[in-house]
């Protein structure tokens, strides 16, 4: 940050904090030649010469927007953004008519390690299934887990492997056999001790045939008591922001639906569509950020030129 | 339909088929006031007194947005539409900065029956895991086995429940053993035997603890030789159509991105976002055709009437 701060002050840009965009300025024929500006209580018409880039983050801060576009991000109690995450800019672009992308994306987070020790556990769903290799990186079990599974997950340990992870997580049950802990989750009869004994049979040979888990964490679970952690959507900590955003092209121009640029709008970071949607990994809106923001404002800069 | 057809004869409305329109005409102040339509070869301003009710479809038949919007429907074999379905009305609202709501859902069906009696089978992923109850409306069946799972999956029967559904499914494979069946549809060893254990343990008694099938299909297969019917996405039937589009209030007006009605811009129809997105059951999309078309008509002609 110091180093992209740095670049700013000798750029000669002018920084004006705490401004809000309220609406975008369309010339007649369409292109974007400025934005209404509120700051210090007053509105002004900033004319833009080159283009207006977009660049005001996501919208997990915007309770209707989310409730609308992506209301499973809602139910999470973590929401990672800044204040700023209220959508305006998606909204800007929207209204202006360029196209929106994967409205309904985000990244959701189910964090379990550390310590990775507890990776020997097994997550399953309200049937007592696993789904997913447990050591995948923390979004795939997110998204795995509140998507796919309707958020109802447990994480089922021994004795001999139980640890507590350093994420809180409340203990959801025990039970000195697995039925008892079944009858506690309130899972059908059967089904937990059913996806244990497959597990257990392979697990002795260091062998996961349905999720191929690395053979470091696999382990027999036999030793009672068992447990499960509540890694339930409402009993415990999801952690969700949204990916979607303005359609746009590698230069950061907003698209019209039927893809072609609108001349002078462009848009870049979480405002955008993220590249990674769905499937995001930690970091990659930095790129859409940084990257993609550097293109953005290049091409308004050489449409200044003109 | 006759009795529609006969409501537009005497309504006094114009008629123009094999008409398009190419895009929409906003007054200074936004407002939508007429339309460019194409038709024997030539373009025309066409005004809107009222306004304009876009009711073109959806866009199962584009290409290049269900490819961007809802990629998953693009793996189905059998794409449920009219010829207009190319989504042209969803891109002229967008266009003019009407709000878009849902646009990555769909309907997808997987029918299985008739007849019924194939019920009986059990519906698996490709770990053998059972995730739905078999007896479900095909519309959940597709959601489920789609979005959930990949599109990868089998309807197991045994001997004594085999019977080949009306329904074009190929055989994906036939064991004398549950072990047999399962090598032969690549399966974990010991993952489709455990699902089976597990179910006809409780099918004996004529329960389904894990999905709540309806009792009349719940029977233990356990009758040699087992075989797997292919419910995979590319080896199968499954049928889609798009469920997302503008986002309107109910008298049909197209909203902006922050809720208000965009003034003399109404849809209908599957170019709206269905109110049973996610979740469609057959025949929804007539009521959103003519019930909201009806009161966007009307709302429309009462503008008109300012």
């Amino acid at each position: 940050m110091q180093k992209l701060l740095a670049a700013v002050a000798v750029s000669g840009a002018s920084v004006r904090p705490d401004a809000r965009a309220t609406a975008l300025v369309r010339g007649a024929d369409g292109d974007v030649v400025g934005a209404i500006v509120r700051a210090d209580g007053r509105e002004a018409a900033v004319r833009a010469r080159g283009g207006v880039v977009l660049a005001t983050g996501g919208f997990i801060n915007d309770e209707r927007m989310l409730r609308l576009h992506a209301p499973e991000l809602a139910r999470c109690k973590y929401r990672v953004g800044a204040e700023g995450d209220d959508g305006s800019g998606i909204r800007l672009g929207l209204s202006a008519g360029a196209a929106p992308l994967n409205l309904g994306m985000g990244s959701i987070s189910l964090p379990v390690t550390p310590p990775k020790a507890i990776l020997k556990g097994l997550l399953v769903n309200g049937q007592g299934q696993r789904f997913v290799n447990e050591d995948a990186y923390f979004g795939r079990l997110g998204e795995h887990a509140l998507l796919h599974q309707g958020g109802r997950c447990f994480w089922i340990l021994d004795d001999a492997t139980f640890v507590r992870p350093d994420v809180p997580r409340k203990v959801a049950a025990v039970g000195e056999t697995i039925g008892e802990l079944e009858r506690e989750l309130g899972m059908p009869d059967g089904a937990l001790a059913a996806t244990l004994e497959l597990y257990n049979r392979h697990a002795a040979r260091g062998e996961d045939p349905l999720f191929h888990k690395k053979r470091d964490y696999v382990v027999p679970l036999e030793q009672p008591p068992f447990g499960a952690l509540d890694c339930t959507v409402e009993g415990s900590l999801y952690a969700a922001f949204t990916l979607g955003g303005l359609h746009t092209d590698p230069d950061g121009a907003a698209l019209t639906p039927a893809g072609r640029p609108i001349p002078g709008l462009y848009a870049a970071g979480r405002t955008t569509a993220c590249l990674a949607a769905p499937g995001y990994a930690s970091g990659l809106s930095l790129g859409d950020g940084s990257f993609f923001g550097r293109r953005a404002g290049r091409a308004a800069a050489a449409r200044a030129g003109r």
